[in-house]
């Protein structure tokens, strides 16, 4: 029989993690010579000492909680037995006190082939993307692009796939107010991603409030070439006309779209979003542990890593704003958590709304103990700036790590990630979770091995081997770059990639529906 | 030349809309005698008298604004002579004054062909919903659905359609919210439509917040047959094993659909939806009082009309007070109006946002405007009852004339009406949109007949009609109750449904996003 696995991360944690794979028993004895007190499964933490009532519960070496009650050493710390800990006080946090920063040997001689757009982003898949304004269309764009993706796409090999960018918003909104500016600039940055090659596809109702020049204003779009890129439904003689007009206009775009091709390109030029979903209590000892060492490469090679999920971040942002670049990089980063917290008030609600039933059986107690598993993603290099939701990133923009402000639901933050510009998109999970996007490569990362093993046509890659000590974080980090490159070269697909799994656009609205 | 027309409602009116396909120029006589000083667009209104200052303009016997200066007799009423009116205070309707209301003839002797459910709802068509609990499974979902519609609907000649309820909630809410309970009692609710026979095919993830349990809770389900009817991803051993699972339970389904037979039900079963999208001027004069004329002869017959749009019937709720059925149907009334008017203040906002574009354009100066043309959907009957968001009709109700509460848009409206429990849906249109649900059949009326000949193949019943003097809005009224009659029994088919038009769902969520 094995020993019984355990993990203490930090040497002042007074709880450890359950590493076994069905977890461990009662009466078992661990190494360090504790005896479990009662069953603990997998994911869950025990008391390494005696803890008193209103001491705190220590793990990744912060604070993760306060004890509600005496918890003898050996017993299972659930979730009931914690108080959730004070956030940080944002206006405590500026002017900020930067942390001296390593400055790591730049990475050299990294490459992938990629599509060179004209805005100067790079493309990593070639796809022609049928931007909607409103949903009032979405039922003749459905149909219009069956038959594109039957009858055209078959004839121009150079493009990858045709996707239909639908959502539920772009008329039911309060045009005057700010929150609509939100879901507005996302769809238009959304449309702007750089695998669509700045040949757009607009179909628009004709009498909904994001009009096509509300959407995409003269100038704002990187045109590749020039030409009509609208359809309008209300200026066309019914059903049949209007998907004539879309599949006649998808032809010259997927023609243009045909002519471009891969070139080597730095790896500098890879924007890669990362998120985490479906957590569990290893997401922060495994899988996210290696997205901050595969983004630390990453920036190394001067390339770009968006973290985000405000949620998620919040708890642990004071580690965030002693990495900032500058002081306005700080006061931007504490601004989106502001915005964030003042937009949760008004529903009464807090952060501490954001745990799930899956994190908490996979052992994660609340938003504080899943806030330090999430923010491990970034990785250590400075914070170089920060999106809001629905942005993206400037041309000319500092390369590096940077924040993108989102929900932590996992597909309101990919939304805002692809309107951020990402061109590639690491996801990892615990509990599982079978996401993809139609826009961009998912690469799907599992904090354990048991899902790899269950799901093994849907993880591209188990860091539950660190749990196991088969690979080391550093070696995972590296292999997960590596095939960031080898995935966004075309040379391989993800998992979602091959069997076609997709979820749509989830836009953030914060206003009103009118 | 024909001479040219123009439409004055009411006695008391100092407003006229310009009916003439093209408009009229200026300089143009009217039959009346008035000199039209400029030109005015089809739709767009016409002083009638010498408007000054201040003074009110008049248009359906109401006041639809207050001139913010003069405006000559002659003169084109635009948008900007007038400010929008106050609505009616909401505390100032309570206690009802109750109208002495119509008792018209019973109308006797009117059925349809339907599907008879355990739960006492009659279904219009058989369709196998798939209900997903979370977005987290859409994309495995999709593709199940394609093979279920390939592989395996052929086999089922009685069934008509399978269809996945896709949206974008279940998780990233703030569970204990009130918010929260408006889209997942929506979602339930959407489950339980009378089209899908209380049979269902729940989808899972696992970890979710919206658990099936918490979906769909044990008791709620009208169950037809016994047996399981959930797959959880999460318990499924990869993609392949997932999709299978699906399909083999969506064959058990399908098998139990296939029993179901259509029966002679009186009209008395039918459970119309009501809404209007992209509305014009002319919305109040021929598509709306066609509905509300089809609406009343159903009312007659003992069935169920419900109408909808908060932000469009605020301005003219005193109306709908007064002729309510009971006080508690009347305080119901207008705690609806009381929750949403709180809702748009959140966002320092009122209904006065509502209007489009669209509207604009085709002469809607307002909100105070667009209300009357909207509430005269209604009809003449007693309002029996009203519905919250998400809510449905409970067992046993009062049939008759139903509010249920729901944004002016028309994708959260159709939703929040597939909750309720609509088994068929008209939708009147003036701008013109290719609207259309999977779920039930969707009628559509234009209100002018340039649209209705523009679009010969999406739009099913022409109120324009009315506006020439060709047709009566009692002769239409009728025209569309039997109409919707042989749609209901799948003896026609609607344009949308001909075509295979249709939106998804939209989910209402007036709560935050985590």
């Amino acid at each position: 029989m094995k020993s019984p696995r355990y993990i203490r991360i930090k040497e002042n944690d007074n709880v450890a993690v359950i590493a076994t794979d069905n977890g461990l028993s009662a009466g078992t004895q661990l190494e360090c010579g504790l005896t479990l007190l009662e069953d603990i499964p997998q994911g869950h933490k025990v008391a390494l000492t005696d803890i008193k009532q209103d001491e705190n519960v220590v793990r990744y070496g912060v604070v993760i909680g306060i004890a509600v009650k005496d918890v003898p050493r050996g017993s299972w710390v659930r979730e009931d037995l914690l108080r959730v800990p004070p956030a940080p006080v944002l206006d405590s946090l500026l002017p900020a006190k930067f942390k001296k920063m390593p400055q790591p040997e730049p990475l050299t001689g990294y490459t992938f082939e990629g599509y060179k757009n004209h805005d100067g982003t790079v493309g990593t898949r070639n796809v022609l993307a049928i931007t909607t304004t409103v949903n009032c269309v979405a039922g003749v764009v459905d149909i219009a692009l069956k038959r594109i993706k039957d009858e055209l796409l078959p004839r121009y090999p150079h493009v990858d796939d045709v996707v239909a960018l639908q959502h539920i918003y772009g008329c039911g909104q309060a045009p005057n107010s700010a929150d609509a500016a939100i879901p507005n600039r996302a769809i238009r940055n959304i449309a702007l991603n750089p695998n669509f090659g700045g040949v757009p596809l607009l179909v628009s109702l004709g009498c909904e409030k994001l009009l096509p020049d509300l959407l995409l204003p003269k100038g704002t779009l990187p045109l590749q070439a020039a030409g009509p890129y609208t359809v309008v439904l209300q200026e066309e003689g019914g059903f049949e006309k209007m998907v004539d007009a879309i599949v006649k206009l998808a032809a010259t775009q997927l023609e243009r779209l045909d002519q471009r091709k891969r070139e080597t390109c730095p790896a500098s030029e890879l924007v890669v979003g990362m998120q985490c979903g479906g957590s569990d209590a290893f997401s922060g000892m495994t899988a996210n542990p290696v997205l901050g060492h595969a983004a630390d490469l990453l920036v190394r090679a001067g390339g770009t890593a968006i973290f985000s999920e405000l949620t998620e971040v919040r708890d642990r942002v004071d580690l965030l704003v002693e990495r900032a670049f500058d002081q306005e990089t700080a006061e931007a980063l504490v601004g989106e958590m502001r915005w964030y917290d003042n937009y949760l008030k008004r529903a009464n609600l807090d952060r501490s709304t954001n745990t799930s039933p899956g994190n908490k059986k996979g052992g994660i107690a609340n938003i504080a103990e899943k806030s330090m598993g999430n923010v491990i993603k970034s990785g250590t290099s400075p914070l170089m700036g920060v999106l809001g939701a629905g942005e993206k990133l400037p041309p000319h923009y500092r390369h590096g790590l940077w924040f993108c402000s989102t929900p932590g639901n996992d597909f309101f933050c990919g939304s805002l990630q692809l309107a951020a510009g990402m061109n590639m998109h690491v996801f990892s999970t615990g509990r599982g979770t079978p996401y993809g996007l139609a826009e961009v490569p998912v690469v799907k990362v599992s904090t354990r091995s048991e899902l790899a093993r269950r799901w093994p046509d849907l993880i591209d890659v188990n860091a539950g081997q660190v749990l196991t000590g088969e690979k080391t974080i550093d070696d995972m980090g590296m292999e997960l770059f590596l095939l960031l490159l080898d995935i966004a070269s075309g040379r391989k697909q993800s998992c979602a990639e091959k069997l076609g799994i997709h979820n749509g656009i989830a836009l953030f609205n914060p206003g009103v529906v009118v």
